[in-house]
């Protein structure tokens, strides 16, 4: 599919991550009117999509769909009104629209915009299902014979996160404290994170809710978009508290998104294959269709005050089960799935060291320190860096973008136990 | 503190769950009315606040509280609304009020009301703080030597759980279907689940919201009231899925919670002291008073048809960390928490085989199966077996009590990919 022009000009330009191709849907403010509305990105403006149904130019639903500010009454409606969401806007934006003089004065320019949270978090779950990752984690913590747990080839290993702690780009992470003891150390005690991360991510948006097994196409029509996801992971936390039930607290402080939910249909073009399988999938898993994207990835570091050193770039298309995968094994036990469920995907991480997505790959658990641009090195996040994760699928002539997943780690509170 | 005696005569029986010393939150409705709204329980009746408020006898804030068919919104009030709540149900339904006539019609038999959930789950956690079924699981999967993880005894464990699937006493819960892979498989196989299993739990919920750290005596005071609840827990899924991540499809099918929110007021009297320490706890886990609660816990068995058998008795004073414990602990990495957060304890076991908590330790992984008083046996659930948890808090002349948590097992799906 080539380029489809908008009268938005700005949204034409080959390297504009918000043509009219993409039409991704999220959440802003701006200093005239502080309540937050719906929006469309299209170029360098946003769609005021609540205003634009107050004003009866979208008419999708006897109920109305924007005049809340998060985007779960629209995944509710179901994939015809989302397909005809898509079509009105379309419409509306394209170059041949005869509508531009009523749609224009509701186009804010983007720069003026403040960004928030595009959908209300009902649960968040996140997978374990990049190959490379849990190849590269299960050598530095089991040895290579044993990098891949039993179950790795045949389940896409998932665990509930937090919903509370999901926030969108620009939101300052604190580094958290937390009860910490190494392998050499006689007792736990309780101090800031030392090995705080990165987990380089694409989140998957549950649109239509289920109450059953769903099959993995059905997985694959409930998804309603997917945005990228930075999963904040305190490595030295984790490492204490993990066996036997899973990351707790190493995983509460903070997951980042990007601010615009790209639609699945935007993303169609860009759909490929998950890999060969080295063990066939049962049958309610198998593959029936490519369900993974064409999506380049790139994860960027910057110390306070420097630029920003690219510390990894990958691509969707590294993983090892798609979305509908996940979804699909979700519901297997009966789990109720519903409008806004968040399911992260795992870190993608290439074959190669530079493609891996996070720090505890990048710096083999601390080990070989990685050197920034600017001469200093890291093996974990340092205070004050700011961690940028780029996502975009290059079509013939456009690209898709999500709009970056930005967070700044500020320093540990002095005592988090003080009360003021 | 002796009974508090009710003009609702009902309530002053020595053994009635609910006398005045209760006042536990719940949803109703009935065959006249299919809304649903708040009620309190007292003797054999509910007190429908809904209407209550809706008449101007109650009066707690500006907006409504009770317009909503859950108790979310007065949770997110705080302890003082909390306290003035309680104040004034007990002043109406004291036996000098003199409100009487007025409050009388507002009474709902409870046997003609259907229960609903109380309140709306934010996130739920489980969490593995019973130290009697972590050393028989430990044993059973790992041996006497290594029966407690190296963290045990130094925080609460907990995992997160999909409260999507909380639902309330009564609703019917469909054996799971799963992947399953025994140790001398040589695959893993999609079947129904065959171990299916009780966990037999106490549930705290989390009234305040707060956003940063807190301490174990903020947490006591932000935990709004406790019910009863049971993790059903499908044992062969959760074996071959759990490592390394935790439990995630064995736990997801359902958790079945007691209808009524027994306020900590009620159970100010029975508050006990956590058990001596093998190990000295950091910090800003420390006890710091009574936090778990003297209350007689009870769950018993019945075949389709047959009578009910006991299957244990135990007490929610045996836990090893009481909830303030395990929310303090939750917060640490800074995760945010929000009213109608529920924290499960973990299973509670006693050090007798007749006070278990779960089949999977009454029956020892099910090799020794138990004998009902019907002559059946069994290992784990049967299709069609009605599993009921009972609590009791027994004060001078009078019981604190949380309404059953019932729930039957149906049969599994004969497929669960077919559609209609």
């Amino acid at each position: 599919m080539p380029l489809m022009k908008s009268w938005v000009e700005s949204a034409n330009a080959p390297d504009c991550p918000f043509p009219l191709n993409n039409l991704p849907y999220g959440v802003f403010s701006t200093g005239d009117d502080d309540e937050p509305h719906c929006g469309v990105a299209i170029g360098d403006r946003i769609l005021d999509v609540t205003a634009a149904e107050a004003e009866g130019l979208i008419t999708l639903s006897d109920i109305p769909l924007f005049d809340v500010p998060f985007w779960n009454e629209v995944m509710e409606e179901g994939p015809a009104v989302w397909a005809a969401l898509r079509a009105r806007l379309t419409a509306l934006l394209s170059e041949d629209s005869d509508e531009r003089a009523t749609v224009e004065p509701l186009l804010v320019p983007m720069a003026e915009a403040e960004l928030h949270m595009p959908f209300a978090v009902s649960e968040y779950t996140d997978f374990y299902a990049g190959k490379n990752h849990a190849v590269n984690v299960g050598t530095m913590f089991r040895g290579a014979e044993n990098a891949l747990p039993p179950n790795w080839l045949h389940i896409p290993i998932g665990y509930n996160g937090r919903a509370s702690s999901v926030v969108v780009s620009g939101t300052e992470v604190r580094r958290p404290w937390g009860q910490l003891k190494g392998p050499n150390d006689a007792a736990p005690r309780w101090a800031p994170c030392a090995r705080f991360d990165i987990e380089l991510e694409m989140g998957a948006i549950v649109g239509t809710p289920s109450d059953g097994p769903i099959t993995v196409q059905e997985a694959d029509d409930h998804i309603f978009g997917y945005v990228l996801l930075n999963d904040w992971s305190a490595r030295d936390i984790q490492a204490w508290e993990y066996q036997p039930l899973g990351p707790f607290q190493a995983k509460a402080t903070a997951t980042t998104i990007s601010p615009w939910i790209v639609t699945k249909a935007a993303l169609e073009p860009f759909r490929t294959d998950t890999p060969a399988r080295e063990v066939e999938l049962l049958d309610h898993l198998k593959d029936c269709g490519p369900m993974l994207y064409d999506i380049d990835l790139e994860v960027t570091l910057a110390p306070e005050g420097k630029p920003a050193t690219t510390l990894a770039r990958t691509n969707y298309k590294e993983m090892y089960y798609s979305a509908a995968q996940q979804l699909a094994h979700h519901t297997t036990s009966g789990c109720p799935m519903n409008a806004g469920d968040l399911l992260g995907s795992g870190t993608i991480s290439g074959t190669e060291k530079s493609e891996r997505g996070s720090l505890l790959e990048l710096s083999w658990g601390g080990k070989e320190p990685i050197t920034l641009d600017s001469g200093e090195t890291r093996t974990f996040i340092e205070d004050n860096d700011t961690l940028t994760l780029k996502g975009a699928a290059k079509g013939d002539g456009y690209t898709i973008g999500f709009g970056d997943s930005v967070g700044t780690v500020l320093p540990a509170l002095a005592d988090p136990f003080a009360r003021g």
